[in-house]
């Protein structure tokens, strides 16, 4: 839990009077009715210690994913497995630690995570020239200097994924590498990178996965990694302590497997809503990239008659809307700020307000 | 989670046959119906983010300890707060680790997590000639050589709390110590170190509490860590990822808090029958330590008339008893085991399968 600090991420309903949450990218069909269940079923069952192998929930994952339970490691959150693997770039005491790279902005808790674990990060800033797609330049460094690379893809908060072609270049440069997958699910096109054949052609890779977004289930706690390299996944699950996945977490996560074909219907619904948030918007007169999740990265600082409107976050949070405020992300600043893509009643609202607010 | 990794714990009913097991110490008055019900009410608040400052659960927390909010940190299960303060021991890089000192044998989660953080752990052995009791002898170490002191009062496995006057005076030696009490409420006094005090008086002292076990929420994944030196728990809370305590552990957490005297009743069923355990079962034969909690530590190596039976954990479970085979802790070896304490029926069970195997 975060102590004394302050929250660095969106979705803090608690500490603000919010009546509509944009600020937390979780699907805005809300939780399957399956999950539920199961989570309510998992309250009898949850005075006795969880699995600590998560078997039967590997074996669903595993099912549905396409790749062995063994290439499976949960945890508590996908944000614990970030830490996991940060623990676990730490060497031996004594040996310099190389320092991560990061390609930013991106999810800051990469950043966070690695300085836990006392390891630098440097950053390969995206160029808002480039539309803040990456590109192949980014082959011209030296990967050696550098323990792993995290990559986000679809990247939060540009919403912008990665090209395959450009993933398998990157892992065939023998990097270690985090591709942080959890909103692939919630693009059109989740099959792009073939995880199951992407993490056996590449050993040095993991992929992170989550329950969290896809199936509304963000108070639950559930996110897995991918890797072929097992002996690296039991490192990781060597630095997170026994029972991190919880018996609710567990049985909803069994649930949730099943649910696949409830969540390409969602899809279906956030990419018409995403696309309708996108034209109005800009019609508005705001930049807005073009991401492809269930979110959208957004710059008030022009465009717009009456000058700028760096602070359309606080004005828009007086009139109860809550948006993610981008200004505290590494490589970006004043002005951005980033919005959920939710229920169509629930958009047309947030238009209305972004209309008047800039009329 | 464990990932081709043996299962060192007890309370793995996942990967045996078991009809009783009594090899995890969850109170065996089971979950109080209010716990329950928060749980079932949390899956419909389940959908978004939990509060990563869990304010509401502190609030509540700190009410029923004595303590200020502001000195709780919570975790995802008392586990996780021991990884949390291992990696929050680790020095700068460059700088070398002190090792922890482990009162031994003890809960095996310590020296997992201080080799996660690369921190060395040395023994201070309890002795069966003192009948496993922690006595001033401990005062005569030079604890400048060592970076914290880990201390479980009462101990898993021995059941036996350190008198609160030692308790002091290790303390007061400076050495930074973390004092484990997740069985504390489980015993007839729980009172016997008035924590508010002890913690603000040395603010080298953090002290580990538990939901698991009082309330059996096992599955749930609750604990929390006390201390006067909240930029220790701030430390301590940026060694694990944001927003690890989930939503049904927040609100179980809160319903657990009002449970005060639901706990204080049924800790007079496990007095009763943790006497009654150890009178049968010396009974019987077996050398039982005095164990003042919701557990008793047993070496089934002499005194039993047809010789030893160092194999009746195994025997047992085939009888579908699980029972903590404990020679694996570090300071025992074989013949020793754990039994929880359960209901009278359970125990009656317990009772008559010790007596057939043993005779």
């Amino acid at each position: 839990m975060l102590l004394n600090r302050p929250n660095p991420h969106g979705g803090d309903i608690y500490k603000n009077r919010v009546k509509l949450d944009f600020s937390a990218n979780v699907n805005p069909a809300g939780m399957p009715e399956a999950v539920r269940d199961a989570l309510i079923r998992s309250a009898d069952r949850a005075s006795v210690y969880p699995d600590p192998s998560c078997s039967a929930l590997r074996e669903a994952v595993g099912a549905a994913e396409g790749v062995s339970p063994d290439e499976i490691l949960c945890g508590c959150g996908a944000a614990e497995l970030i830490y996991s693997y940060a623990y676990a770039l730490m060497p031996e005491r004594g040996v310099p630690a190389l320092p991560a790279l990061l390609v930013s902005p991106t999810f800051s808790e990469y950043r966070t995570a690695l300085e836990a674990a006392g390891i630098g990060a440097e950053d390969f800033f995206l160029k808002e020239s480039d539309g803040f797609r990456l590109t192949e330049e980014i082959l011209e460094l030296d990967f050696s200097r550098y323990s792993a690379l995290f990559l986000c893809s679809p990247n939060n908060p540009t919403g912008l994924a990665v090209p395959p072609s450009l993933v398998r270049k990157l892992a065939e440069a023998g990097i270690r590498m985090f591709l942080d997958c959890c909103f692939l699910d919630l693009t059109d096109d989740p099959e792009r990178y073939d995880l199951p054949a992407l993490i056996r052609d590449f050993p040095n890779l993991t992929v992170l996965r989550a329950f969290t977004k896809s199936y509304a289930m963000a108070g639950v706690r559930l996110g897995y990694a991918l890797s072929s390299d097992t002996a690296f996944l039991t490192a990781m699950s060597g630095k997170a302590p026994c029972w991190n996945v919880s018996t609710m977490a567990q049985e909803a996560g069994i649930a949730a497997a099943g649910c696949g074909s409830w969540l390409r219907e969602s899809v279906k619904t956030i990419t018409r809503e995403r696309t309708r948030l996108y034209d109005a918007l800009t019609g508005l007169g705001l930049f807005v990239v073009p991401g492809e999740a269930n979110f959208l990265l957004i710059w008030a600082g022009r465009g717009i008659g009456s000058g700028r409107a760096d602070d359309l976050p606080r004005r828009l949070l007086c009139a109860g809307i809550l948006v993610r405020d981008c200004s505290n992300y590494v490589g970006l600043g004043p002005g951005w700020f980033r919005i959920a893509v939710r229920t169509p009643e629930e958009n047309d609202a947030l238009l209305t307000a972004v209309g008047e607010e800039l009329s």
